[in-house]
């Protein structure tokens, strides 16, 4: 009986693995990829218990929020993402974006930070649930690279201007660059003389720290080990001054330190949605939706590449909603696959999901035992943290790049940039999604098209504006480069209606269709009315190189039945048939 | 000296109408010209009094608004305007519109329904003057003839329950269908005997007329003299129900009339515009604007080919954000150019504007004149009026041709008729925008891509999915039937990413570019991420069949500093390349 009962299992399992990546990703499990997994974990948890907690900060929350949003969400992802070495937590951009929509909820006294943060995460798990359910994961990829550089790079200088204030022993107020920026502007703010230092003294190990990696390991060809210094440095510190903070018991010299941390471990809670909040709160929670997916999408795929595996854009939809509804149901705030932890759990050697399992177990156990030991943590130094974290992203080599490339790019990298920083992340994310959406509408309403001639000798024709070519005065040749449909029909009747009016000696005008694909209904009919128009202006209308399947639609839908022209093998064969019918033949 | 001066006066005169279309049209005008447009002025004069009346009533506004719209708009559509034989006024769609936009306005005693019209015209105006300053125009190209002709069906059918009520001596209630219908459900309303006998009448007419022009005139071959009396019998009907009232220099037996219209011209004002009703109108305003375009455009372009001239789609912008500006300074409702009496312009003989400047003179005089004969017109007789203009629009094989056609377009057809008639007018086009946005933006992220394979024994290389082709197995050869740009370049950068993680002896891409006209900044970006995450699975891409003006722009940009591939002349040649240096060779 073994053996059977051992083959049908394997069937089921199988089955399993074809519509579940988790357990795909189990088969043929051994213990080489378990201790892959198993030190990936530890080494990610170490970075994530000081980087969650200074998100929970910059997102304006409690600091064990980070942690807590640091367990389930990653549990819930794992079951139900398909990527096998994205890491998913609290990432800077979407905790700035939090503080940015909690801020107004909480002045208007709708509900508290925490009341806030948890309507968010619901809300945008929500949206991400209805976007894999109507798999309306394309609406990410529509956000351009100027859009998505734009606001990363404006986010990282809001988030490290707002570091600025921990790490001076300041309270950081406003989220506009003008708001952060006033109070240096005028007379300086009364810093405390020993934050000062400690902060002068965290951004000079971090200053220090960057040049050394750059100057010794980079020139010897170690950039790995470089990276590995750079991303441990934080933590060095971190536990240093932590160490010191612990051994006096009490904070160095009036400091500010992390202060209580609530102990105990994420409760499961209904979270509480009224109207009135959902009002105040699903635009953000869209823009954090969509934001974060497109954050998490680029780097599963760039991770799937590399290892050769595959990535389910509508899967990590689930994933990614399955997560953020696991934060809001366990008290916590806004989650996605975060770029630097996917890095490290990638480059620690993590194999599969079980990484992230047990990294989830292990803040589980620093949230239980360790609350008592974080208090003692100086602010200044998370903040440390937080700006060398993001510092990576202040890719300023972008403005020369699409500068060079392009107008277009570099305007909508401008405009989001500079909506980021002057009316805030929100208005960014808005601003860079507009610009992108009117971009596309724009680009989809001129296909491209091309007037053909013959070259002079030859039964070739060509696009008249790149080659010397000869045209007949009585004959209008259009070669339609795209498929049409209803979007860009209007361009092709708009140039043959320009065509006719102006050149009083055409008699017949030839759509080339050679790389027409597809006809929608729409482009179909109008086609249909610009024959009758033609026909009025005792111009007829042909085709030319019609591909099979729009021939079959174009029969399908009765194009033929009115159709007073001819359709072509070709443009030479078509063009040879029209002269021999207007040219009058000398024998 | 006059030689000279008619010489630079023609020079100035060429240069003016080369600018200015309505100048351009006066270039040649004559005798016979102007007999045509004067001709066509008085037929479209006598169709237009009584249907602007019930424009009016059916946008819940006093009558002689219908009058007063039917004046300036005209003389700034003409001065701004680009086409010949648009006649612009009120038509019946935005008169629906504007009745369902105002009111909640009136009912939440924001403004008086006249305020609100004006503001509404205003705010119409005002965006399509927006949208002709930004070229925005292509937006209106972006909607599918599945959602406009699903919304006219649904409008037309609300407008003909809408006039039932008039028809029969009722006050017509509600903007749905449901609304609407259910009066006539539950125990009939209170009919008045005489006005049902009316109402009766001139659907028996109508009826009677429509049946002899279509069964002794189309069958004769004579379509032209059917369509005029079918646009001439409404006014014989309501000449003679008015001549009867006016008679009886009263109303007939409680038959309820137009009553009391208010005397004298329109005066220019300046209109009111508070906030609170921005805000309530700027969406309805939006609708009525693009709509409103749509229309007037289509129409233009139809006329505009037949006769062999020029359309300029963002002059038509201009023209009737003038006209709309021009409704509300003159204290009226948002206006367009009509299919109906546009049609019957052209068909009178309107070879230039000047017909519109006559038309407008002669309502101008008809509205300082005729108000005291006026108000004996019938209202139920207007109502048949407006049912005989509708009814055209009520085109029921839509539903046939494009279920046969595609699901999708059927689909868009079926959602907007269904939203228009139970939402209402606004939700329709709203939904239909939003079903538009949403189809464009799925068809841009999906790119017409093709995996290539050798038809065997040749140098041929075809789609997979339609030959029967042999493929390598180290070897994916991908062709690219569109531009690459931010919306289309990752459904490319998945195909390539699930092709190495399916097929494990894969070792070289080889993308095909044959008809990639242009590459953006991120689509660029992407494929240098792709290079190298494949770099790291230890596969190479290439590149082939690049056009001149696309590679330009990949050396522009720095692409190939990092590129390890290849970039081939063809398809051919690559792969006899890379077969080559993979396959091992046999002295």
């Amino acid at each position: 009986m073994r053996p059977q009962t051992g083959a049908a299992m394997s069937l089921a399992s199988r089955k399993l693995a074809a519509v579940w990546p988790f357990w795909a990703s189990l088969q043929g499990y051994n213990t080489s990829k378990a201790l892959s997994d198993v030190s990936a974990a530890f080494i990610v948890t170490l970075l994530l218990i000081p980087q969650s907690l200074a998100y929970a900060l910059l997102a304006g929350l409690p600091p064990q929020l980070g942690l807590y949003a640091s367990i389930w969400p990653l549990v819930f992802y794992a079951l139900f993402g398909s990527s096998r070495q994205l890491s998913v937590g609290p990432v800077a951009v979407l905790s700035l974006l939090t503080a940015s929509a909690i801020g107004p909820v909480v002045k208007a006294q709708l509900a508290s930070p925490l009341e806030a943060a948890v309507a968010l995460s619901l809300l945008s798990g929500g949206f991400l649930g209805v976007m894999a359910l109507l798999r309306l994961g394309f609406l990410a990829r529509l956000l351009s690279h100027g859009v998505i550089a734009g606001f990363t790079l404006g986010s990282a200088l809001l988030i490290i201007l707002t570091q600025l204030y921990p790490l001076f022993g300041l309270s950081p107020q406003g989220v506009t660059v003008w708001q952060l920026l006033a109070p240096w502007l005028g007379p300086w703010p009364k810093v405390q003389g020993f934050a000062l230092s400690v902060g002068l003294g965290c951004l000079g190990f971090f200053v220090v720290t960057r040049l050394l990696a750059a100057k010794w390991l980079r020139p010897m060809g170690r950039g790995s080990v470089e990276r590995w210094i750079l991303r441990l440095a934080p933590l060095v510190l971190l536990l240093t001054v932590w160490a010191l903070s612990y051994q006096f018991n009490g904070p160095l010299r009036g400091l500010a330190t992390l202060g209580p941390v609530a102990s105990g471990l994420p409760a499961w809670h209904w979270p509480q949605l009224t109207p009135a909040l959902v009002e105040a709160l699903w635009l953000p929670a869209l823009s954090i939706a969509l934001i974060g997916y497109v954050e998490s999408l680029s780097m599963g795929l760039a991770l799937a590449a590399r290892a050769r595996q595959t990535l389910h854009p509508n899967r990590e939809l689930w994933g990614l909603g399955a997560a953020n509804l696991a934060s809001a149901f366990s008290g916590s705030f806004p989650v996605t696959g975060g770029v630097s932890r996917s890095v490290v759990n990638a480059e620690a050697g993590a194999e599969t999901q079980l990484a992230s399992l047990l990294t989830a177990a292990l803040i589980f156990l620093a949230a239980a035992y360790l609350t008592d030991a974080l208090p003692f943590l100086p602010k200044a130094v998370l903040a440390a943290t937080t700006i060398m974290a993001v510092w990576g992203l202040l890719d300023l080599s972008i403005f020369r790049k699409t500068w060079r490339f392009s107008p277009v790019d570099f305007g909508s990298l401008s405009v989001t940039l500079i909506a980021t920083l002057l009316l805030g992340v929100e208005v960014g994310v808005l601003a860079g999604i507009a610009s992108s959406l009117m971009l596309i509408l724009y680009q989809s309403s001129r296909p491209h098209l091309a007037e053909l001639g013959r070259l002079p000798g030859s039964a070739h024709f060509r696009n008249r504006l790149r080659h010397s070519v000869e045209l007949n005065p009585a004959l209008y040749l259009l070669r339609i480069d795209e498929s049409l449909f209803f979007g860009n029909i209007t361009a092709v009747t708009e140039a043959v209606s320009r065509a006719i009016a102006e050149r009083h000696a055409l008699k017949d005008v030839v759509l080339v269709f050679n790389a027409v694909n597809h006809v929608d209904y729409t482009a179909l009919h109008q086609l249909s009315l610009l024959e009758q128009s033609l026909a009025s202006a005792a111009v007829r209308l042909h085709l030319a190189e019609v591909k099979g399947p729009v021939m079959d639609a174009l029969i399908r839908a009765d194009f033929f039945a009115h159709f007073s022209g001819s359709v072509f093998a070709s443009t030479a064969e078509a063009v040879a048939a029209l002269e021999a019918k207007t040219t009058p033949v000398h024998t």
